[in-house]
């Protein structure tokens, strides 16, 4: 008796000890000067103190649910199943746009406002499931009177909630429609040997332009390294950057200061100028707006 | 006899592993650019491993004692008793000014030169005891002929023994009487239909001005959502910016590019413009000095 | 048998709750805009969620190995031995420099591409054993067909097997001589009452220049408290700055707005301007192109 009581005991302290955490990855355009982002982790710690916290990162361009779409896209695939990301992008605060969270076909959570965000994580890694928040439940007491902090009282609480198991995903709140709020943009594809496409962001510390032109899209062209490609960039419809560069798979494949075209770490075309920002010397920048056509000279 | 043993032994893995641990919060006008805040987080985890370790920011900026001190106030009501903050923002070390360890009646650590700091969360938390950290014990060891960086090898290592209970709080150091140095600034109040406030810090990433006038205070107008509002700023005696805006509960309330007076996320009542940046616009900024009245217009 | 048994279940608990983890520390010229870190950071999460993760900086500016260098000297002391350092800054990414993990003779772990991002930690911690990271073996699978970001699929993934203890470090991969590739720069030298050292890094904060002439160089001079001393400053041969300061203390031993020589936090000669920034207002940098020298006036 004593035997099986010590037994399921120390059953107890093994599951505990050694449950795969679920963490919680942060997105914001908060900024790193203030408290908010401390305010939200404050509010999960509280909640369960081993809650192994993350940051994607909090430098999301004030407003643009755009970028905050592409770095989930970017970067949930490098997460393990169960991860709960959080975005806080959010410029319709207090308007009636819903509050959700996401379950994807490889297990990811995504706990945001229904904005765009979604765009890109719904698309590449399959809806399972959408619940919206029942604020009813799901948010900090007393915290009723704040209109515009949602980031700290509803989906940090939400997704803290969710990471630590005091709720299932069922618990969130009511199901939804499979389908998210989608901004249009330039898909990648090959016709009449011409690749077109968006350029969804830019690699900013170094200056690279970043496409959507996926591996398999460009592979269409058939492209040895080292032959030479006509790049034409437009915003809109106004030409911003016409060009021609090798395909290389090194920078240092062509000489300091030359343009090249590469695949990235996403395995997406790419451009840059060795040891040097292709987006400055050319001013290109990324969003929805965007497009990209590569073809031969 | 082995079974008592044995229940011990799984006793005191229980509370090993599930002992609520303290959090630790980091905050420094040190930036992230160095290497000073891997310093003093290397130093805490050499003390134990197991301390979970946060940022406030590390973005004060540089000697700004003022916003370090409504950092603090803006951010430890989120985390539980027991969180111990280490705040350096230290234009005297060196200097004569005291290193001590402040306890909230909230329960709060608060680890800090005393030189304002600790202003707002004393008056707003309440002082249960303050204790000077003796250097003779708490200092990392051979740290002595290094006159410039306490916060490494005072504050951060006092901090750490007493997040992994190396240390009690009577074992920082000698007590000292109830009181931490102020900074002087405009109390909220109302009278004659006028209501008065400081402007304590603002929302640096969407230029966004949060004053200290709270809810309670605010109140007192009987404003109803849509009024307008005269606004007055100033710094010291000069008047900076007039203005005429109505009360709204969401910045979608006003068309973009319009200015509105609403309660923050920590329910004081702030100005924005909606989608913009109300702080650059008018050249508004934050500090002890600046005070801002609102009447009806 | 019974009572064996349990021990034996005990025993491993209590060592799996408490075996020292090894703690894996970030350095990159990533910035922290994008999503790159936190790829990095979800594989190794992938690899095991019990790996405590810290930052030491992601804003090496790009391509600066020699402040990589610098940034991992000033850091890995205070961290215990067994820690795992990975640093990219890797402008040769794709080229033929070799990866490599670097254990010093004090334990600590550095996983880096070997482009002289070792230079100092070599010199100051001491080589013990230096292994090329066996990319068959220690490369995420499936990412071959990145050419770009080896800070993912390599190091982080070779740094997080080893800090979790999935790989020993002779599992890394083939031993290689013990010398790593260097850069050039003045060490800290005493001849004729002059002291000559380089300026490694600024104290990018606050402006305060940081030499690397060590205490026990510069107190050949037998300099006191207050004695006023030369300083020359030369960016290669062309000279950026002359003038004379008292040693002091702390900054507050000199007028605001006047300059002063000190021995910063690592104990290292610095020259600073008490509350304001000194390689500001005259235009000095650093890198192993710069030498200071310092004599009597």
């Amino acid at each position: 008796m004593k035997h099986t009581f010590i037994f399921h005991c120390l059953m107890i302290i093994c599951c505990s000890c050694f449950a795969q955490k679920r963490a919680l990855v942060f997105q914001t355009d908060f900024g790193l000067k203030d408290g908010a982002v401390a305010e939200m982790k404050g509010v999960v710690y509280s909640l369960s103190p081993d809650i192994p916290m993350f940051d994607l990162t909090h430098e999301i361009p004030a407003y643009n649910i755009w970028e905050a779409a592409y770095r989930l896209q970017q970067t949930a695939p490098y997460w393990p199943s169960g991860t709960v990301f959080v975005s806080v992008v959010d410029p319709g605060v207090g308007s009636d746009r819903r509050s959700v969270v996401l379950k994807t076909k490889t297990g990811h959570f995504f706990v945001t406002p229904d904005n765009g965000t979604l765009t890109l994580v719904a698309k590449q890694l399959g809806i399972a499931e959408i619940r919206q928040i029942d604020e009813a439940v799901n948010r900090r007491k007393n915290s009723g009177a704040s209109y515009t902090f949602h980031g700290r009282d509803v989906y940090a609480f939400t997704a803290g909630k969710l990471a630590a198991g005091k709720i299932t995903f069922e618990q969130v709140g009511p199901k939804l429609a499979d389908s998210v709020v989608r901004i249009p943009f330039q898909q990648p594809v090959y016709a009449d040997g011409t690749v077109k496409g968006n350029i969804p962001v830019l690699d900013v510390q170094y200056g690279n332009i970043w496409t959507n032109i996926d591996q398999q899209t460009f592979a269409k062209m058939q492209v040895k390294p080292g032959e030479q490609l006509k790049i034409m960039i437009y915003k809109g419809n106004e030409q911003v950057y016409s060009g021609i560069m090798p395909l290389a798979n090194t920078f240092a494949a062509v000489p300091e200061g030359k343009e090249l075209l590469y695949l990235n770490s996403l395995l997406n075309v790419s451009f840059a100028v060795n040891m040097g920002d292709f987006a400055t010397r050319h001013q290109v920048k990324s969003g929805p707006e965007w497009t990209v056509t590569i073809s031969r000279p």
